[in-house]
């Protein structure tokens, strides 16, 4: 049924510009100040602390925002004024400090009051660590139990490692769905896999449970936005509706000094702004988060956060194009 | 009445010099070598996802023990050589990924069976954060259910913050202690606290209950060393058996990059390094540990880390000098 | 007659806690929330690009700001509460991106506005670089023109470097004052000199003009708190009202990375802290800045502006203690 | 009529190699000591107080000079030996502390200056912020008001924001050309535009003065070669002489740590390095600028000012292969 | 002959894992364990006192192992599982403090050793700098007397400067083995020239050797892969063994922290790794040596490290597939 | 006999200014340009490749002079203007890039050619590591053989490791002097030793050799400049010429960023700044110098290296006022 668990965020829609906004944090609107359902509502869940290694990720949700000043509400690229898209902030799931469960319990109460009261709205999750997606989509399962539910994850690990063994930690979430019956393994794409980061066991489960894996070379030998479409295609015809998960460690360790455990060997930042536009084109995909990005490593002009808002407002511009 | 959780460490004992050790890598020995009590047993207590804020002092007992090879065994300025005394390494207990209390708990039951099985040897628990000591001191008391237990804390802050709003967190663990009766209040000394780290209903709690407060200016004002003596002696006097407490945090935020709550204001080192070496010498003080220091904030050259090194081989010199 | 050029900061007060504010960020109120004169207000003069090397004190005012909900409003030292005494935040000059004599001209006036409408007031101004000090003075002489002015200066250096070279510089504003006959050079101390920082034509123009200069190891040998109370009661013997300015390069350098032009030799945090706990108990010293602090090479940990928070909270004790 | 204000710079040919010089500050020489007209005439305009955010772009052409010693004389892959081209370094125009209107008086004069006694020279100035290219390119209208000039510029932003609002600030060079009759908008190509760096009020400005805004993925998609062929090609069927102004804020937030404006998703240096290369082919090319590079930002290794000596070769590599 | 001057890295292979490895550092193997000869057999040159300039290169083979167990065993993108071929780590050869030439001579005999009593494995030198690949070059001659050696180099620079200036620096070793004797100049391909880096007279060399010189535009322009393949094939038609040195320096500067002598316009991770797949597949490489990585300058994240074993793992798993 | 191996610093003296130098960089005179003897003479040992641990102390005579501009030549506190004293530079010793005992020495005959040639003038020499003061003491012995030498060392550690086995490295100084018959044991007094830094074995030498060990605990007690004087007083009733050695590592790591070795518990820079000037006072120094100062591991702002430069116009003003 849902309950919500919101704070509103430190943050200032209190100076609105005088006439059209101009940038992004004059644009995007607190969602308690909505008159109608916006188009797209953004949500934070400031957790980190189940994390296997130490993470702050927690902190990613403010400086997201934060960031927002920096950025123009216009895309000259695909001449796109955003500003004709509502999008609605309705603050952060209110985390307990040490009882992970309960902060588990309330991203997953949080999702699910937010899609059953904004149905027709996409939903943005901002994370913490991965552990969050796992909350994420039982909560949506839990509003729409009829529906089938299928994840394309960008990622450059499996996240199955299992949770009897570390509880619901950030390598967990889509074993934890799995295992939980929320969402079939053949229902899972997995894109940006690649290099000596998963090992064989992990692989073995993704196997037996029938995960789609597409490694990072073969997603580029084919065409990236081409992997992507095909891949969303694939799902679409499959489930009801499309939970996009992108994992920050997906970028190369080189663009992403904010993600901990990016590697070498990853994404460019113009492969992941590409993929980006694309999801957000295709009109099957309800719910995207972005996980795993620790602002306290992030270089000191917080490359890797603008590197995240601005993969965040190509999934809007896609959405716009889109209809 | 006590469970051993201790995973060994990741050290290389195999190595040993030929002779007498003169480094601290080849003087600590494993504790399952021991064939006698050793004089102290070190263990630490890998944790800090407990922390109100992002932390990483769960790395600190790796870093620890690494920083062992830059130090000698020998002390110049008391002309005290360490090897006559013996120091055995238990390891760390083995915390679970996410299970916060469960972590806990085996803190406190390899505390007890420690004290329980070595009831001649100082004990020395290596943080962590802060909430480890709620933990230690809990398992004490679970062994010597009749004793009374005194607290020297050198901290900037009060940590009683309520338990009942945060959980046994990092900010909470004398309170728990008192208001779990396992220590008295009145039991209870601070040296250290100073400037607006404070909050009124903070210092109010402390009041309440007869926490001794001795801010680090009244310290330095009627010295330092006498301060630790009065405090020593005052509270043998009325308890069975000492607990210190040394969250690095007592450091100025000048010399301790790694402990991310100092502030300015704080202790020198030699200050602290001082203390130490008398708090060593008092032979009431049965337990320490230190808490609080996040290796992966410390500086490139470990400053943080050999400073904590430093600060517990004083403890170490001053055991020796009190037989 | 002066003008008010002041823009409402980045702040949110629109979260009061319920009861009595805790710390500090709660305790100040907004300037134009006041309905009684406050103890003392305080405001922002954001610019450094009249700093001869390049210089980011224009962001300290914010930073200055951001860093208050790291500090309680409780001195434990003194006992005392800072919430009895009103701080009301008048928020920043607004300066004009090129012109630099305009945004100087608007720091004067909005002093002068200040100074005549809050008579009762202490004023503290939060720099920007050292050049604003020469504004707000000649602000205050604009509104008591019948009045002498005494300044007390902490710096390391002498800044009477030529305006006429230079324009009005960070370097220049002591000479400013002098040679535009607003204040005598007899009329000002200079505390915190040391080393190898003023070259001889400096120290030339100084002795001419009478400005004492008490070298901090001079300071030192004869008590640091008992010069700063000497300097007081001799400059409010001869003038009407004592302008303070603190040149946060008088700290050492290695207290002070955020300080681009601190030195080694320099000032200790806790001397910082003890004299402005002093100037703040001295009835006669009506106005206050804290300039030349760069956050953008402070310490990842604030290092610095929380340093100069402090500094700033122990004149608020001082003014306390003082009634 | 120009007049010249430069400062010899810090810089040693007083060390000559004994024969051709095979480094790259031992070939370049004083201007002073050329004896007939050099090939290309460099110079400093050290000013980055003109900057709307903080800014160490005035430190440029120092670290610029001093990072020639990184750098051979020779182009393996175009099989080029520069010192067949001569190269003179004027120094710095002379920059006023304060007066910001003065120091740009100055950079326009000593260009005009430059261009007028050298007018077979190309000339290169090394930046400062953007507001130079404004005082550069009047310097040169004043010399040859006969002629027309046109704008290549290399830039994620359109840099059109108005003077009116922020005086002759570093968001605003090219709307100062064009307000100012200096300069056509439909003679202006920017190219590097990209995702949402520019508000829509300073597109409808571009829109409306006609400026061609080729965005970098647009040129990605024709060829960025091709894109700048064509743009040179197009120019120099229109106007008289071509000034290209290369802001660095073009290159990818990845490969440019010392351009605080840089954003994720520009130019790679490798397209840079080719645009350069291409740029110095084309004979119509007279001017040329790096601006906006602070190298205070930069990593240790001084990564983006050699990317910026690395870029300024291969202009002059590609002068040489033009001949 | 040979003669053996290895210690035993500080490693744990204590820690096997109960079933098959799944971890790099669980994988390898140490030497004087191994049963049966290995099929690729490691040893560490930690030398960089004969470094130009400043360089911790010496730290490399540490912390190359001590990533280990960031790496799984499992190549995705081949499908191929590390554990069939057998990796032993003979440990670092003995390096002396300040004896240069003693150093140089025991890694010369050390490798004559190994690639004596291993004929069937192949070596891989963990350097160091590049002063090491004459060393390992000769104790392959030594042993191997008969037999010609080829060189592929992946550099960006041509390493041929003259010994009889600097003695057997790391500036020196291809000339040193040419100059020796021990390799013919038409023998040795470099791949990955560029820039401004080789001064001529060092180009003048090397045509005058008939060094090959395929410069990465060039190499870029005609296929990196076919290029190693071309590059292979001529090599392996006129020498009976190949060497591969790999300095690291060939990786573009904004993807190699840890190489101070890396430079803008190299290499990707991406096209690296590329190669060393390639060169793994070619049945004529018998040795191969990564040189020039400085861990002590490397980011945070020992981002270069990381990319030194993933390209060492390439290596491995082209091994695999040429069989 | 002697011979100079001198090269002329990249400095620029050929920007003298008008009238008397108010700056260190105006002050200090090349050596070749001296008319008569100056009264201290300047020169540099750039090696650090003998050290121990990767160092780049080799850097230190470059930024050491680099760092004079930021350096006036008047000292307020004692109210001496150094312009009346003459200092001459005359560079630094050529160092071969691998031949570490040619380097050496290289630094032993330019030694003794100075003080063989300027009999009158003080020698100070800008090391390097902690290698170079053996050099420079055998220099001296060189040149005066029937003198005998005492040596004052400020250092946290002994310095007597083994030549034996490290060969003449940075921890052996001391240790060559004594077994090379250049120094007795009883002629060294060592002050600042403290913590855990000298293993048993080498204080067991000390002992035996009888070199006095002075702790800073100990020097600290019965006053830091008392110690000095004592030693000083001590040690010119016994030898004919004293040399005066500061290991910069003496300073306490928080203060020391730029000395790798180091550690918590050294001096204050204060301290260090007082010892200077008193030795400068002293009429038997007739030679000193300053090692182990690695400028590549500074702070930004260069905290070490100004820190060094105090410390050296400390003993100048020292010079300065013992006459």
């Amino acid at each position: 049924m849902g309950k919500l668990y919101l704070q509103i965020p430190e943050w200032s829609w209190n100076l609105p510009e005088e006439n059209q906004p101009t940038y992004v944090h004059h644009w995007v609107q607190p969602l308690q100040n909505s008159k109608s359902t916006p188009d797209l509502i953004l949500y934070g869940a400031p957790i980190s602390r189940s994390s296997i290694s130490v993470s702050g990720a927690s902190l990613y949700p403010t400086e997201f925002r934060r960031s927002w000043k920096s950025f123009a509400t216009y895309n000259l690229d695909e001449n796109v004024d955003l500003v004709q898209y509502t999008v609605a902030d309705a603050g952060d799931v209110t985390m307990h400090t040490t009882d992970i469960l309960l902060s588990h319990q309330r991203i997953q109460e949080s999702t699910a009051y937010l899609v059953e009261n904004y149905p027709n709205a996409t939903t943005c999750m901002i994370g913490g660590d991965h552990s969050t997606t796992a909350c994420a989509v039982r909560g949506i399962k839990e509003a729409y139990s009829n529906e089938t539910i299928g994840i394309l994850q960008l990622d450059t690990h499996l996240d199955v490692r299992d949770p009897k063994e570390l509880g619901p930690a950030n390598g967990t979430p889509i074993r934890q769905l799995i295992d939980g019956n929320i969402v079939k393994g053949e229902h899972v794409i997995n894109i940006g896999l690649h290099g000596y980061f998963n090992a064989k066991p992990l692989i073995d489960y993704a196997n037996k449970h029938k995960i789609q894996m597409v490694t990072l070379k073969q997603a580029r030998n084919q065409g990236l936005i081409r992997t992507i479409q095909k891949s969303l295609n694939q799902l679409s015809s499959k489930v009801d509706r499309i939970y996009v998960t992108v994992d920050m460690d997906v970028l190369d360790i080189s663009v992403a000094p904010g993600v901990p455990a990016s590697t070498p060997g990853g994404m460019t930042t113009i492969e992941l702004f590409e993929c980006l536009l694309e999801i957000g084109r295709h009109p099957v995909v309800n719910h995207i988060d972005f996980v795993c990005l620790d602002p306290s490593k992030d270089s000191i002009v917080a490359e890797t956060v603008k590197t995240g808002v601005y993969a965040w407002l190509q999934f809007v511009t896609g959405r716009i194009l889109q209809t």
